[in-house]
């Protein structure tokens, strides 16, 4: 049996050697290839292509047909990263220890980075031969949802709009599961769509990955408050410093570890009803519970 | 018989009748909706929706069916144009005689309505219902090409490393090409897939769209000399003041004028080879070989 440390940390080599493959035969000017790649294969814990992963396997399936889709959300997720990090959006100089894209080179360049990721990811999904066009077309469809207007780009809008302003819990709610909850959320479904998962077992894990989203930006809240800067890479209590309305704050300390953990019971709840090996996506609610960086 | 002027005026029309119900239906905050439908609505000659139709019409089928990928590709159209106009990019104040986008709604709404716009073209290409999957997926995959890093996003990167330089001919022609061409070769690319063209008419096609993209370039750096600041909206010779390599400046005047009447040539030769009713190509070449705006 494999545990779930063992799992990411080969799945994270796996897709970070895959990753660039997607940059390197691209037909274009060397430093765009440049930039797109610096961000790529900065680091991070590759959660979202490793869900896709352990969903197939969950379902008893081949990893190697979620590759793809794998390395489209690590991309939308560092196209998301990069525009971020702009002077106009976050305006932060380091990412992960390194000097934001911006700061290497120059914002029209990240802003074009961004956008080339952006595009690329949908011709990972567009190219995939080993699956029938309706998937690709499905698998598609999922990301525009989880990545644009009414996925993440929404909620990143939100996020803005809320700034400097106390926000009841819908809206806070809204945000998160908008701006973090959809990604993890396609994640999930391209496994589930590559698994030829029944329409149930879709819906099913799609709330589960609403659960599992919310309770990762609660711990993330959390942990701005409880964690170490060190491990976390930034200045703890920033959420505080930028004016933003967090789990925390609307519920004290005690009430969001206590909502992380309805989360957390009603994700594992989902799994325990369903006929797949969830042994992973079981670990993975606990460590989301429990991460420390 | 229809003329090109009544043609491009009513598709026009037609366009923009289409345009804002993609954005309306979207559910997401509604400032990122006004955000995206301000630049998407702020009119311009909507030539590259328009070639769509033109090409379909000219293989003797339904316009109707050309209407998604024409609202698609005016979106990555629209979207490049807010990233640009950014104060990392070009700093422009004004497009099409309006405040841009980043004036009114700021350049961290700017840079989310781009990546918005962007990722719901994709979108509108998954949804069409009425047309095969294969079909939709060889629409986004031309897309992608033309508008991702081996495209758009990369001629606008040779374009920025260009500045301040004396540019070769070969690499005036690569920024031209990756920047103008690939994107209105979509237009041409996306009506022949959906006329179900020849493997041969495509390629002729694509030629064809190559020698207009290269034309429309000349004759814009030609304007930018001879233009009036009214006609074109922005200041006369602004090219001059960009350090801008321009045809002009590379070949004289008059230089610039053969190559264009060259490309103009050359494609009106393809149309001629092609078993089409290519008459409002035909005269979209004399168009562009001598429009003044």
């Amino acid at each position: 049996m494999m545990n779930l440390s063992q799992f990411l940390s080969s799945r994270k080599e796996l897709i970070e050697a895959r990753l660039p493959e997607y940059i390197s035969r691209l037909q274009a000017p060397a430093v765009i290839k440049e930039a797109m790649s610096y961000s790529l294969t900065a680091g991070g814990k590759r959660l979202r292509p490793a869900l896709v992963l352990a969903v197939l396997r969950a379902f008893g399936k081949e990893e190697e047909t979620g590759i793809p889709a794998a390395c489209a959300v690590e991309m939308i997720h560092t196209y998301s990263l990069i525009h971020d990090d702009l002077p106009a959006m976050d305006n932060d100089d380091l990412r992960r220890g390194k000097p934001t894209n911006h700061k290497v080179f120059g914002e029209a360049m990240a802003i074009l980075a961004g956008d080339g990721l952006l595009t690329h990811s949908f011709g990972i999904l567009t190219d995939q031969q080993d699956i029938s066009a309706e998937m690709r077309l499905s698998l598609i469809s999922e990301l525009v949802r989880a990545s644009g207007a009414e996925g993440m780009v929404g909620g990143q809008v939100a996020d803005m709009q809320g700034e400097g302003k106390t926000l009841s819990l819908t809206e806070l709610e809204y945000i998160h599961e908008h701006k973090t909850a959809k990604l993890l959320g396609f994640s999930i479904m391209a496994g589930a769509i590559l698994a030829e998962a029944e329409a149930d077992e879709k819906e099913m894990l799609r709330t589960f990955s609403y659960h599992v989203g919310i309770a990762f930006q609660i711990q993330d809240d959390i942990l701005d408050i409880e964690g170490q800067q060190a491990k976390i890479g930034k200045p703890v209590g920033s959420d505080e410093g930028n004016q933003k309305t967090t789990y925390p704050a609307l519920l004290t300390l005690e009430g969001a570890k206590e909502k992380l953990a309805g989360h957390i019971a009603q994700a594992k709840g989902i799994l325990l009803e369903m006929k797949i090996d969830s042994s992973l996506l079981e670990e993975l609610c606990d460590l989301i519970a429990s991460r420390d960086h």
